[in-house]
């Protein structure tokens, strides 16, 4: 079901333009359609970005491949590009436009007093804008977004339905945060008083940089004092969580349902897996990556990889699990073993006593 | 305090009609409540599908238990079926109806242009519905649904508040989407270009086919093309995150928080436990069950069950965890072990060196 | 970055009152700000309950400390109190009172028939509440909350933007829902019939006892029948999900993406890390603690700690996990092991027959 039909079919000569890539073979031969490689029809174009997909490609109806130089072969026209994924960014950026929203503020919206909108401002409806917010150029708010007071978001920001950001919250410029995202909630900051859990009131607050894309239902609480910051251009996805006072640097890519404890301090280009867990105050290194569902406890120097819970380096973690696969024979190995070793002190026991 | 007082008495006989069942003992004995066996209290009805249940029911004050043959002992009456859990349905479908709820667009929903409602369509305060949407005959459109452009949604679905459905998704009959669930966000889908990280437009769609339930802030990711998928008779729990191009068969069945990494393909009748994950790309044949908090990275035949992280097949994992509780032993034996083979070649040399 | 600044400096002698604290140092010394030790700058107040931070504080530009008696030094002054983060919400409670909430029902509110409103309460834009609910004194319902029918409400709640309360759920006094919860929603409950999932329906209810705090887009079930049950004084954080018929008990902590499958029971004062998984029906006895991201299977006594998955008694985990990082080598050791008792049975056995 990975296929789309294009709106009108295009010559490969046309694609490659569009991907800036190398044509070998027939310029005028046309796409219909986009297709990964199991699912490929006649006609369709297939970006092989590995050499398994490659050689399904190859072996598919699909008319020609966008592919590296080292995956090719005669047998289909190839497009040849540096990355096949990003020659595929370029060419679905190229033909599939999303609709423009033309600026409109709704009537239903409820702006409070002392907001500042920017130029082609688009703001839903029923969203409701807190007081001293300042909203920049360009900016969409969908429907239903309820932002908070004093809030600052930058120029073209595409906040979606739902979305809630509490108070004192600093968005910079291009970001986009997801339907039911929950941006600058209260930490999780209790103290036990002797007889019942206090609030640990959180004044601090919460700063998105630039280029950052927050996920659907994703939480970042703001910070106890202080705040809780998001580096330039890090991608986080869906339902992650993540506490107060972490600090999460520039270019980072955060899975679905991560969970960052709190005051945890990602460095720049770190990588974790779905559902990875970080333990609070952990300190993770520049260029870090953490495998799925892995949980890290200790601080990780910069650009060491890491698995299992509690995790590991990844290398050892991947010794640990094949030993483990071999865990159950082992131990059977070990009885027998502790019994014949235990046959041979009694031989050779009895042999001296013999020779005595 | 799991029981339930009806709201008017009813004899066994009734019951036993409700639930098509065969009553052993008095028809005229009145029931006054259902209950868990742990809180039955006197005049109450214990549905029992475990044998711990049914034992607990027979010491409990209950009145009477639905239960199966194998289950069922003479001390109370019971009204013997084949499937009691099903027998509840039954029950609890009879005795208690939902509010009726009668069809009404509220005068501060904002339809837009196209849209085209069936006939006792209900839509809440203020449900936002974008231009070109069709909606079938009989759904529920609560209030503050968000619902995109040209979104296709079939006869009597319930759509919970808050929820938000983004452009473009197809959605079946009779579909559940629980308060605030996602679907048709654009997926997690980006390259790095040398500098920063490059969104792949996510052209593709949303496809959920009839009968899917999909809980409380789940979110299901729109492909990057071609679509997502959703089959038939699926039951999805609360904030499960299923990512762009993932393919789920029919009749599955997914617990709370499970995470699908993208473009897994699940077969149909596969049963996800509570917290489980799926690498991309991973295929999961028919009919195989993950235990609760697995991890699978490797592609599953069908009807095989699996369990941990990495997922093991599940007896093998059950061995491992086994071995695993008498690991630190094991190392002990072995050092020790270790020793006394030293000790029995230091004594066999020496032996040897002797008779030289 | 974790630092904030005061609107006006204060004399520590000043700070000593506000936190009970006895003061050891100069009292008209003046504080700027709070900061934590690694952040902070000259004329800084440090709140330190660890004796790592502590020593930070110490070689810091901080001009005084909050710590207890045994982390004192006389290097710096001190404020000496029992518990520094006690005293760190003191503080804060009294310098950082949250912005008043004037009482109003916003003309933009949806409020059903027959609903009661107390005294002082605050209904912001586009909320929703059904008919027959009933709302105490000085509760603050926010923008876009969505409350169904009968629902009940106690006094000085606070419930944040985008929360939904399904119908019939009865909530405590000063109980905090924040952003996207979702309270109430029926409960994941089928029985396979022979062809599909049929829906069990879910008539119970959920109860929130006073005191307790559910955080961003958690999920707490109703119950099949009976109910879903909070016990006073519970903090529950982000992304929660709690099935159908769990049983919290008092003064509990719930760390972020938690999950309890349906009708666990946790006693009182248990506290559960982040992701931590518990499986149907397990029973947690009073003061039990589970490390983050443990999945509990079985039933856990009073007053244990319990980490892993599967969950094992904690210092059986930490000697279970040590033994997993010793046994590549360890089996290494083993196959050598084995070789060298061949090895010593062949040479035995040749001397034997030697000798025969």
């Amino acid at each position: 079901m990975a296929r789309t039909t294009l709106s009108t079919p295009l010559p490969l000569a046309r694609v490659a333009a569009i991907v800036q890539g190398e044509l070998t073979g027939d310029p005028s031969a046309l796409v219909f359609g986009i297709s990964e490689p199991e699912t490929a029809q006649e006609g369709d174009l297939v970006f092989a970005w590995t050499k398994k997909a490659a050689e399904l490609a190859f072996c598919s109806p699909a008319v020609a491949l966008v592919t590296t130089r080292k995956f090719a072969r005669p047998e289909k026209p190839c497009i040849l590009v540096n990355d096949a994924k990003l020659a595929l960014a370029l060419f679905l950026e190229a033909l599939f436009k999303p609709a423009p929203i033309t600026p409109r503020i709704s009537p239903t919206a409820v702006i409070g007093e002392k907001v500042r909108l920017g130029e082609g401002v688009f703001v839903g409806d029923y969203a409701v804008i807190g007081d001293g917010t300042e909203i920049g150029d360009g900016t969409v708010i969908h429907p239903h977004v309820c932002i908070g007071r004093n809030v600052r978001i930058g120029t073209n920001c595409c906040i979606y339905p739902h979305a809630v950001i509490y108070d004192g919250a600093v968005i910079g410029n291009r970001v986009s945060i997801h339907a039911g995202a929950v941006i600058g909630k209260e930490g999780f900051g209790f103290v036990w008083d002797g007889k019942q859990y206090r609030r640990i009131p959180q004044i601090g607050t919460v700063v998105i940089e630039d280029d950052v894309e927050i996920g659907a239902l994703t939480c970042i609480d703001r910070a106890t004092f202080g705040e809780t910051h998001i580096g330039k251009g890090t991608k986080i996805d869906n339902l992650v969580q993540i506490a107060h006072n972490c600090v999460v640097g520039t270019h980072c890519a955060l899975a679905g349902q991560v969970g960052l404890a709190g005051s945890v301090q990602l460095g720049n280009g770190v990588l974790l897996g779905g559902q990875v867990g970080i333990a609070d105050h952990v300190r993770v290194g520049d260029g870090v990556a953490l495998l799925a569902k892995s949980g890290l406890m200790d601080n990780a120097p910069p650009n060491t990889q890491w698995a299992g819970y509690p995790a590991r380096p990844r290398m050892q973690w991947l010794r640990t699990e094949a030993a483990l696969s071999d865990l159950p024979d082992a131990l059977k190995l070990l009885r027998q073993l502790a019994q014949r070793v235990t046959e041979l002190e009694r031989a050779l026991k009895e042999r001296e006593e013999k020779q005595k």
